[in-house]
């Protein structure tokens, strides 16, 4: 059985309401999604001037479409928005994009206009997301409604991360993200001015999707925020759920007005109900993207020390400086591990936290440091550093460091630089390794492993907090 | 007349003692950057056990060469290092850099070889870079002392940046950023432990050097605080300094001692002396080559009014955010901006700070935006986003933007996606307009075009701060 949230991911047909007949403009851009994508469901484009668009026939209205629609995407100026709503409920449509703005961020026109929609679109129980909005995403459907072609815009591979936005912009860049590393999306979602789907009804729907490892979100505000939490409160003990939240100034707020319509509330209760019921804050993009990534690729941490090993020390000294701002603790090793690690590492090893392998390390210097420190039960968190330019580490650095995943602890990796580094990065990711250019962006993560270990997996299990 | 310094960077003749026949070993890689690259003065490998490496005749000592030798490379153990400096004093070598370590990073022992090294150099003239390092990288010579091989490590176009940096690991990333981006270097220096040349001697060099416009500098200590000021102040009238100081708390400090041998020391004292002297602070490496870039670009600020303008407002909602927190202000835009905004731009735009051009905009949407922001005597510094993936953009926005530098104040754009992207980010870029991928750090440099800007460049200048 279809449940009603499916019907934006899963339609087995698609209404444009307001395709264009001419190229680069946004209701042509959409329909060129659907047609020329990898989408297998049914199109139609409506628009009652034309007889075809994009070799496609188009109807005056949704009316006219000789099949059943699952799904209608508006692209219609907001002021026709409600007529066409509504013959989408005579047409038994189950779940509406509008994609068109004028509507509540422009003001208290536009703003009756948005009401007006969604009283239309419940009394037929039509489920809408945005208006203002780039709309939805399914990896596996591959349906989309963006306007953003395929040339411009990369579509992400199927992947464990589920990513809902206020913010179209930002889901255009995670997504391509998600699409260069390889890392992929489950489903996409830009609900713009949130008129009726809002967040918790789809955490609450991907709780239940099983491709989904890892909800992220970017925010700028909250229209309920009890219902938002409730849903939180139900999802996590299941998975991550990660967030942004924007608008947390007066100015910031003020920006978020006339871009979604909506007031961005006191940053300060927001944050503080989101750690009490265990939703991961990030600050930037970069940090909800990364943390999402090292959630959906790597076991929790069940303690806060973090070892760190390395052929070159600089972005340890800066790793050192972020860990001592949060809960995590650089590890402090069992004599063992120390007297192991002066046996068989060369006398230029510096042995402490970092482990210092200089740049004359090799990957068998790597594999000794990591099976000393993987062992060590004082040791939670596992931060291998990279200089893959240096010569001396040859490549069998792969293959040694996918292998310290038998010792069950997280990994989380750091290297930045040029082609070649790139090139091994995502060698390390396909095994399974996060890896990050930015210290900072690695002790996020880590944190962000142990704050969910901790809270929802490790409980009863040894929590190492010495 | 060569000064000095001059002979790291523009050394005719090259001997590098501990070269190696090994590929992959340090010594043998340096010698290979030089042999093997664009470098075209005369190099000398040294070691007592080959009759050539890499097809270049090898000597057993810097004394057998039969030629001068304006700097020596050591890559041997460090205990053989006070013979093989004296050597080079005898041989009337000029300048001397040291890669290899076992120096002061490894405790007391090192930190006397060391200091005998140094004082051996100071007896014959010599000046020493290093030990514990990855040395220098002229982009005009093309000489480096690199043991990353050009396959693993790509080197910079000649370009406005100098970067001083006490780890090499950072030195290769941001050498590398510099490389991928076309922005370019001018000279590189890795100096680790900083044993006899310091930042001071290379900021007032660099002061002098007329290809470098911004001198970015990495540090984890200082060695001697009031030469470093004094230096700065002399040059910053010249060109702007920006600095990240890694080893900020205890725990960072600690990590430090042992890369380097250096104690961090109070990191507010640094801060504030820092900011006293009116050099540019930065956070992490991003924030370091981020703010470089702009500060190479593009004029000064002689105001901290920015006006944003945009496809697609999540962006600028954080950097409202970020702003907000910094000395810059969201700029009020006169009358007749609004007013000619009004009149000139199409009914869906949103008329505010950011001027919300929304997914439909074209090029003459920014056009006109970037016309009446550029002439507001209100707007001191421009900042254009871009969602390059919006179909609707078309290809005409590279010009536009580029065209609006003709109102003389700075601009600093905001970009974040995939393959096109970057293409169109790059394209910017090669006109001039820095473009970034967050919005934070966008608000960063822009802030650094202020803060250089008020404190150097526009005094009697009319500087809004209403």
């Amino acid at each position: 059985m279809m449940r009603d949230l499916d019907y934006f991911f899963k339609a087995r047909s698609v209404a444009v309401i307001g395709a264009s007949t001419r190229p680069g403009k946004v209701g042509h851009e959409i329909l060129r999604s659907l047609v020329e994508g990898e989408y297998k469901g049914r199109v139609y484009p409506v628009n009652p001037r034309a007889e075809e668009i994009l070799g496609v026939k188009a109807y005056p209205s949704v009316l006219d479409i000789p099949d059943t629609v699952d799904l209608a995407v508006i692209v219609t100026p907001s002021k026709v928005a409600p007529r066409v709503v509504e013959e989408c409920g005579r047409k038994g449509v189950k779940a509406i994009v509008i994609v068109s703005g004028g509507f509540k961020e422009v003001g208290r026109e536009g703003a009756e206009i948005e009401r007006r929609v969604v009283e239309i679109a419940r009394s037929y129980g039509m489920r809408v997301i945005g208006p203002n909005c780039i709309g939805i995403f399914d990896s596996r459907t591959r349906l989309d409604t963006f306007f953003q072609s395929r040339e411009r815009m990369v579509r992400p591979p199927p992947g464990p991360i589920a990513f809902l936005t206020q913010s179209g912009t930002f889901g255009c860049t995670l997504l391509e993200w998600a699409a260069e590393d390889g890392i992929g999306i489950s489903k996409f979602v830009s609900y713009g001015n949130r008129s009726d789907v809002d967040e918790a009804d789809l955490i609450e729907y991907l709780g239940e999707d099983p491709e989904t490892k890892v909800i992220a979100i970017y925010t700028e505000s909250v229209s309920d925020g009890r219902k938002l939490l409730k849903a939180a409160r139900n999802v996590l003990p299941k998975k991550p759920i990660v967030i942004l939240k924007a608008g947390r100034t007066e100015e910031g707020s003020r920006a978020a007005l006339s871009h979604t319509g909506w007031l961005a509330g006191s940053y300060k209760v927001f944050s503080a109900a989101m750690r009490q019921v265990g939703v991961i804050e990030a600050s930037d993009m970069e940090e909800l993207y990364g943390i999402s990534k090292a959630l959906s690729m790597q076991p929790s941490a069940c303690g806060p020390n973090v070892a760190m090993v390395t052929n070159g020390a600089g972005p340890c000294v800066m790793a050192a400086d972020e860990i001592s701002i949060t809960p995590l603790k650089l590890a402090e090793y069992s004599e063992k591990t120390y007297e192991g690690l002066k046996r068989e590492l060369p006398p230029y090893a510096q042995i402490g936290n970092p482990v210092d392998l200089t740049g004359s390390a090799t990957s068998t210097d790597y594999e000794v440091a990591l099976r000393h420190l993987g062992r060590d039960p004082n040791v939670d968190i596992i931060m291998p550093f990279f200089v893959f330019q240096d010569t001396p580490l040859d490549e069998g650095i792969i293959r040694v460091v996918s292998d310290a995943k038998r010792y069950g602890k997280p990994i989380v990796a750091v290297a930045a630089g040029g082609p070649y580094t790139r090139r091994q990065s995502r060698r390390l990711e396909r095994e399974g390794i996060p890896v990050f250019q930015s210290p900072r962006l690695a002790v996020r993560a880590a944190l962000a492993l142990y704050l969910y270990g901790s809270r929802f997996i490790c409980r009863g299990k040894k929590v190492n907090n010495n």
